[in-house]
């Protein structure tokens, strides 16, 4: 449901400096580009900028240095994206949770659902189960046994909690995550590969978001830990083990392997790699598709993609890389023989 | 149901023409090497021509140019493998679409649901869905409120159609398939991450096909937009506000980030990466684990995967790539010293 | 349901030379730091070592040339992690099936299901399937028309098998696992994509373990086949006629396109990718995020990742790489001019 308020109140629930007239009508947000009356938009890419003579939008978040070429009212700060956020989820509140068991949801007399908590059509909570006050469990959802999952937190569809997994207060996991498979743990017997006991479980800290299909496995013999306020895009997958710092950013697809440990404040871009039993420091950068292939001390940024080409073009490169040490070595002798 | 066909009845419902005896009878399609009689094969890939001389085939859809080497009824036409798939589904004709709402499905009263649809046991419809004729909602699929699925869609098992989707006709939709959870829009608040909210859906057009465990977001104010024609393989990952454009195929495991535009008749490769924001224009192709990181205005083929190579000499090589910017100035002083 | 073991019945049951006193009581396994009294732990990476004398572990597996600084009770053996995972079996075994259908879970009348079997709330099991005793199908999983499932094996939950799809004995298929999805088969007709029926299927051997949302795809016209004690991990995506030889192991996020053949006991890093129609022989490596562009007809160890570096020196680098041809043709022109 969008509610209505005026930009005097937005200015004062969200922050930001009001200029222009505060008795302005909003009720929703919008693109820069397809604004209409009525809508809030925001200015925070500054390629946008040429659009904002023209936006039809009643009023718009911009920083300081936009203000001047501004001709409509607007709520000025150093961080438009982070204000356009508070603005619309005042704008456009989260439906409240619903309450009480479907039918067609499967609980089992053991577990200890509480009444505030909604279990959809054709979830199954297994025994033990503890669910706490607020929490949304959508359709089809499984939550296995010993399973406990805090307050406020919601499971939209789909989503898998394995044996004995914790989730912390307000998380938000989309459809078709599974948290708490086995580790892939297997030791080598004469070519034959044992399954080692997956033991430990995945605890998950408050205010964490986990992706579509994202997956997380369960520890070997401790727990794999995802810290406060992480944030998993979709179809990641997370190794046994593998320790998460709080409010990490991780895009999609990218591959954490078992054992890795994550410092607080990353940021991880997508398709990234990180192999296992490496340590990456707080506030590090891994840009996309790089592979880690060893741990991080220093805070900053990290690369390694290969940079893309015509086809032609790369092949004939990518010939020269698979004889770059010859040409090094090659380079050498003539140094050392003008040197001569 | 397999059914059967005499030769001159595929040629004249599929195309190609006809060479021997058109009342050969059909009754099935094999591999070359695996045919029995009763059977049509195909020769599309010039590696298994010398299988054509020994086939037990009971025909051959193949190119002129091969058609000289061949002594069985034969279908001859430029695109034997197009060719072949029209007759592969004359041959082995889909099952009709069961009706009806199976006992152990939960179908929302304000759910508007074809006589003519198939609603399998439990899968969810919430409020206010609309499922036209013809369409195929299988096992525990999970379509959530207000989606609209038009008619001769089969979403085959534990498809999870989020609020609001629109999914077009005639699209196959393969299990665990995730349409239209929420993009990763997340704004930093002094190191803390604060979700935006993710206000737009998804559009899907006609004769779509998106493979197992695919998952496309939905956009955070306008709408992700998948063109008609497209086909997803297996485990993609599309961002909040990508567009798709008409008749592109894109690989599996290809991962695709929030506001990036792909043109028409795109083929991107295997476990591809597309970095947001940029634009890729029409008939453009791009090759295996490729990380497109700028816009592509040209259509042609593009590259950018590292050469695979025995770990030991690959090792070296790459030692030598890190110093590749430090050997290419050492190049350069010798070309000057040569000079002086 | 743990149990408790003495050392020396450990030692027969699961191998090992037993070093101190045998009737050491232990009842659970443990991690060298953090392990308690009554713990059995083990030492296999070299980089524990230094936890050995401070343990507080009733009881240690370890190797010959550690035996000498271990101060407790200890299993001796040449492969710590093996003998380590048969000891974990032993004092962690799994809970034995539960056996039943359960309220809420769909199996069509002509499915011939064991009474030994546990088909759980949710399930759906379409007609014609046979599934053998000892199998577990955990809640929400679908097992389409015409499946067979030997015995022992366990489908976790949420699993999808499609129809006609084979899994042997004691096979382990953890959550959101599709098996059988149609493979990505298109033709072109002149821009517009035409689907090929996909009308092979999958077989999978006995002792498979197959990841969270691994995805593996019904073949063609012929099967797609993963052989007896074949691992893989989560989020695998295995293209259509696809063949895995027995004990391969195949880590996260890799990839592998149509038709390609791998051998026996490779082992797959994580995030590689590997192209179509080729074959890679048996006891070959990959290392991570590689691609296979080619057959390998020669075991090792075969590598084709980025290094990794700091994101500015990275830059100046792979700038340089899109003009490596052209600075080994000017190492040439100096070679030849030195020459002369």
């Amino acid at each position: 449901m969008p509610v209505e308020c005026t930009l005097a109140e937005l200015a004062r629930r969200c922050g930001g400096e009001l200029r222009g007239d505060g008795d302005t009508h909003i009720h929703g947000v919008a693109t820069i580009q397809r604004a209409v009356a009525g809508s809030i938009t925001f200015l925070a890419n500054p390629h946008y900028r040429r659009y904002l003579r023209e936006t039809h939008a009643s009023a718009v978040i911009l920083a300081p240095a936009d203000a001047g070429a501004c001709r409509i009212p607007a709520l000025i700060t150093s961080n438009p994206y982070l204000l356009y956020a508070r603005v619309a989820a005042v704008l456009t509140p989260a439906a409240p949770v619903r309450k009480g068991v479907e039918a067609g949801a499967s609980v089992h007399p053991t577990a200890r659902v509480s009444m505030d908590t909604w279990i959809g059509p054709g979830a199954v909570v297994e025994e033990g189960v503890v669910i706490e006050g607020g929490v949304s469990v959508g359709p089809n959802c499984v939550i296995m046994a010993d399973v406990h999952v805090e307050e406020h937190s919601c499971l939209v569809a789909g989503v898998t909690l394995c044996h004995g997994v914790h989730v912390g207060k307000r998380a938000l996991l989309h459809p078709g995550a599974v948290i708490g498979a086995d580790g892939f743990g297997i030791a080598n017997d004469d070519g034959v590969w044992l399954k080692v006991p997956q033991l430990g479980s995945v605890v998950v800290g408050d205010d964490v978001e986990i992706g579509a299909n994202t997956t997380i496995d369960r520890g070997a013999l401790e727990d794999t830990v995802i810290g406060n306020g992480v944030k998993l895009d979709n179809q990641i997958q997370v190794g046994h083990n593998v320790c998460i710092g709080e409010h990490t950013a991780i895009a999609g697809c990218t591959a954490i392997a078992g054992s890795a440990t994550i410092g607080r404040r990353c940021m991880i871009a997508g398709g990234a790699g990180i192999i296992g039993h490496i340590e990456i420091c707080d506030d590090v950068t891994v840009t996309a598709m790089t592979l880690v292939t060893h741990s991080i001390r220093k805070p900053g940024v990290y690369s390694g993609s290969m940079p893309m080409d015509a086809a032609a073009q790369w092949r004939k490169n990518s010939v020269r890389f698979r004889q770059l040490d010859e040409l090094a070595r090659r380079l050498a002798t003539i140094e050392k023989k003008l040197k001569d």
